[in-house]
């Protein structure tokens, strides 16, 4: 009998060959062989899955937006959510086809599992934003490093109500913020430079989190004479979170050294510390009527706290200020191709720069897509405004009581349809919005009243806008 | 019969041995468990492997170089592609030893494809340059994000003419821009913010692309009687690039609302629109001689078109401004060791900032190298410039007509030898340069005529380029 | 006799039931199907294991720190290892419970194998330093490129005492830098833009390595008289490091042309070149009387070579400066559980940058650490400096004779504990300081003396540091 083993040049496939012929059982030499080579193949693939996965070693994430925003004579016109006068004490409008920047967040991840299973995670962020549509932006941008912290989790010496805790240090967004992507608003941002402990578990349904921020006051106006000296502090902040099931109750409170030496109004009022709490509620439908999802949200702080969203971040706040904000949101499917996103935000804050100043505003927006292809829907966004602001003439602005409106639709591409949060997108857009002549006068450093930006307008442009 | 099964800790192994001695036929058993787990590895390594390949996740590209050039003193000698009069309108010479910077460009890129197929790119450019040798370099970088882009391929959404089709938007270099490497000059490079759709296909060799880009025209001044006024503006260039086999036509036009009340010169005729267009030719041979490539363009641009290379970007052009390029190069080998590419540039420009100014210069270059070993190779570049500069002038520059000639011999190691693209590579170089007096009159910026750069000179340095 | 191949849907399966029943003998087919099917999987991993290992294609390395260092009071204190008067001249103290800010270095590398298998190794360094605990910092922060370099290895073309070598050009630090960790000081740091040539073999125990370092001195006073004219020049470092099995000899010599012209004290004096040298052993015991290691090195440098740490990076040096310094430290256990690690760092230096100024000051530093759980360590670090600077008026800072101690304790988290270089680390820390107040008289842009830091000091914190 002839037989040859062609294409066969490993000293297994020769054993085996010898096997067949030499009478001794086919199989136990030669699978053991095999055996060896797929138990090393399988360990190998193990080692190295974990990094394409990005669960080991590096991995990249981002968020990132890019596009033209234009007035109908084809030059950029002024944008962004916070773009009324509400803006600047974080009254925020819809963000489609609103935004003029070039807004990116490189993220670099390194993860690690120690031999005790203790798993370390290093992340950094670096970010930049400009409005300059231009390639080189050296002069224009902005970079700088948002974040860059350590965190530990599955702790090999950890055990108890701290068997699932993680503990981190460094600079970071908090873990536990959350937002309304629409608005371009969190419910609530804390970030800065700290250490803390996430996840102290009571219960399968009770856990909490501790930590400790640091916020730099930089170079405010310390001296109420000459208005030349200026000073520094920092703003530390203690928070906690705690969920009880689907109900998270946040808590801060904040203390900044001698911050009541600011200089604001011409007065030394400024708050020294602060407390400011949220009632938030993570709905796992669309307010129990349908699928989907909605969070809901109370927010009232005072002192260093009564600027509810950013917490700690505002020093210029007066010691008696108060501000109480509430925040709702949903998203559902009204069919198989329409999706529907309302959202309610409203703010009330008295005493908050100067004594006697009072803010109201109240921002309504829907955000309605229309699903027409494997990679295209229509977007849809209607947004309207009210707010009643009076400033005590706090840095130049003027008293402003009326009401802005936006409406954008928007073209929309993506890999792939299917939800609110599938992304990449790029979009085209056009935009219509009107507001009372009145809110041109605020003055405060917002695009209502800029140059060619005086009344009703339109906008058009173009964008891409992703994350993963 | 004694048979002692060694090392072998899988359930499978003991399966094979029972099944051998049970009368069983082996393999069946056995070998659907090899199957599964073979198939088993393979599915998971085609999922590991994209990622390995940058073709899935994360990948990295990059271009950089970085050195020093320095005069027979031991000081930083001037430098750069750019460095002559003619350099100001676009007239580059040689860059081998003549590039006295750090620059470098950190590509970071993520790609998914979705599961109907559609592929998503982002990319992300950040971008450095500096002169200053130290490893400090915070107040003499440049740190910028230069492109933030994304594109879609494979959209299952698309049919006919636009099944290849790609779209994208945000912030890129066009993808149809290519360069003379050795004069670091692009045939055309076009860059902003915007949209487009590339390979739209209407027969085999007949593509389209369109794309729309947005730049800024920043802080330019704006009140001829006071010029201290300065205004802004976005100059939208519609481009679309058609190629008919080895054939590309681009046409390119542009219009930037209110440039007209750029003051340039003392008065406000700066052009608002403009128009250019590239016919070009890309050989897939050395001009039809002998193994290699070529590439040919004609440009020609008026009123803000009239920067034939860097479409759009600049905004000081006069409304008459008239320009004409041409540019070719070549590469091939002259035996087995020698490679050779000779190129010419020469434009033609009048009316390009002040009625009347005109603007002639061409520039010859020739690299040639000579594999002598795996690693090590001698580059030599000669480079000569002739030009004839009336300004009016414009920004205070002279008028100057004369000529320019740099030899630079460059000893060079790479890992590889074996073409003009070959990189990374690690040079050491010499460089003599010699110009007419008369071209230190220009002061235009650029360094001929700055202190200790008066004449000839030899220059010296090394220098790293690298790109993947 | 009934028989079904189940869940198998590959050709291979099929082959081994026919070649099962059609009598022909098991295995040979079968197993070369397996075997080219396992071989195939062998190379693919071969392939892509480099890439998830990072020794080919990308990875990614980092340093950095970030925490927060708060007084009493709860506001930022001033702080670093470089805090003190000597700090000015190189007289770093314990870093433990001492730093204010947030420093970090992304490391992005690409490596690549060329056929002829040589290694390409491009790294870039992205650097940034901030104090502000902000999230935003693109005002605060610094980010800048600090390498940026390409190193050959294994070079197919080099033979005999170079078949080991290695090449590199670029911006990077040396290679042969080493620190003391606890006082965030090297014991040589030498970096720039260069090139070099690494590793040149001349038998088992002795290797030498040649580089050429460019420094700017960027925008210096150069004009006696008006003190308004500046100047620039290059340092160029010509080093050479030469290895005897565990002993290190460094040379270096540099020539800044024309920094005589630059003006130190109203004088021209300063000096145009300089040598410095180090004679450094690395020990791989501590002292030889325990496991551990240890390092030792005597530096003594003049002119331009004066600062024998940072080589080359000081124009300000006198003509006749000169500069000796010792630097010991060795690490070791004392227990199962304890670990220590001492060490000693003195310099003194006259006509360092006036005529007649001298310099002295001597540091001892001990950490120490408590390994107490798998994840958790008390750490101690105990400081003491003392030092003599008689600076003759040199850029306003007045004569000192003093010395500073500081005591840390920090409880610290790690993955896992178990040397002191284990990363990443968290800690906790609280700091006594206390120092003569002859100290705070110096001024010389050093911490003491600062408002609210003029006497004994109290500080607390949190910090994470990570490398990999």
């Amino acid at each position: 009998m002839s037989f040859r083993i062609t294409s066969c040049h490993r000293p297994l496939a020769a054993a085996v060959a010898l096997a067949l012929f030499s009478g001794l059982p086919v199989g136990a030499q030669a699978q053991e062989s095999v055996e060896d080579r797929l138990s090393a193949l399988e360990q190998q693939l193990a080692e190295v899955e974990p990094h394409a996965r990005g669960e080991e070693g590096f991995s990249f994430n981002t968020y990132a937006r890019s596009g033209l925003l234009l007035n109908n004579e084809g030059k950029s016109a002024p944008g962004g959510p916070y773009l009324t006068p509400a803006g600047s004490v974080g009254g925020a409008v819809g963000r489609l086809g609103n935004e003029p920047d070039t807004y990116l967040e490189a993220i670099l991840n390194y993860k690690t599992v120690a031999d005790n299973g203790t798993k370390a995670h290093y992340r950094l962020m670096i970010a930049d934003s400009t409005t300059s549509s231009n390639d080189w932006t050296s002069d224009d941008g902005a970079l700088n490093v948002r974040q860059a912290y350590v965190e530990f989790s599955n702790l090999a010496g950890f055990t108890g109500i701290f068997e699932n805790a993680s503990i981190w240090a460094g600079k970071r967004f908090d873990r536990d913020n959350f937002d309304i992507h629409w608005l371009d608003s969190d419910f609530v941002f804390l970030a800065g430079t700290g250490a803390g402990l996430y996840d102290v578990t009571f219960s399968d349904s009770v856990r909490s989190n501790f930590s400790l921020y640091g916020r730099s006051f930089l170079d405010f106006p310390s001296d109420p004479d000459t208005t030349e000296g200026t000073s520094d502090t920092d703003n530390l902040i203690l928070t906690a979170n705690n969920y009880f099931g689907n109900v998270q109750w946040m808590i801060n409170g904040m203390s900044a050294a001698d911050n009541d030496e600011r200089v604001v109004g011409g007065v030394t009022e400024a708050a020294e510390t602060g407390v400011n709490t949220m009632l938030a509620y993570h709905g796992d439908s669309f307010f129990g009527v349908s699928d989907g999802n909605f969070k809901v949200a109370l927010l009232h702080g005072q002192g260093l706290g009564a600027e509810v969203k950013n917490i700690g971040a505002d020093g210029n706040l007066y010691e008696d200020a108060v501000s109480t904000r509430v925040a709702v949101y949903g998203t559902t499917r009204l069919s198989d191709s329409w999706r529907l996103a309302p959202m309610i935000m409203a703010e009330t804050s008295k005493d908050r720069y100067l004594d006697g100043d009072e803010y109201q505003w109240l921002t309504f927006n829907t955000r309605l897509a229309n699903e027409l292809g494997a990679n295209f829907e229509m977007q849809y966004e209607a947004s309207w405004q009210v707010m009643d602001l009076d400033t005590q003439g706090y840095e130049g602005r003027a008293d402003v009581d009326g009401d802005y409106a936006r409406f954008t639709i928007a073209p929309t591409f993506k890999p792939q349809v299917g939800g609110f949060w599938n992304r990449p997108e790029i979009r085209m857009f056009a935009s219509y919005s009107t507001w009372d002549d009145e809110l041109n006068r605020y003055d405060g450093g917002d695009a209502l009243g800029q140059e060619d930006f005086g009344g009703s307008q339109w906008t058009f442009g173009t964008q891409m806008e992703i994350w993963f």
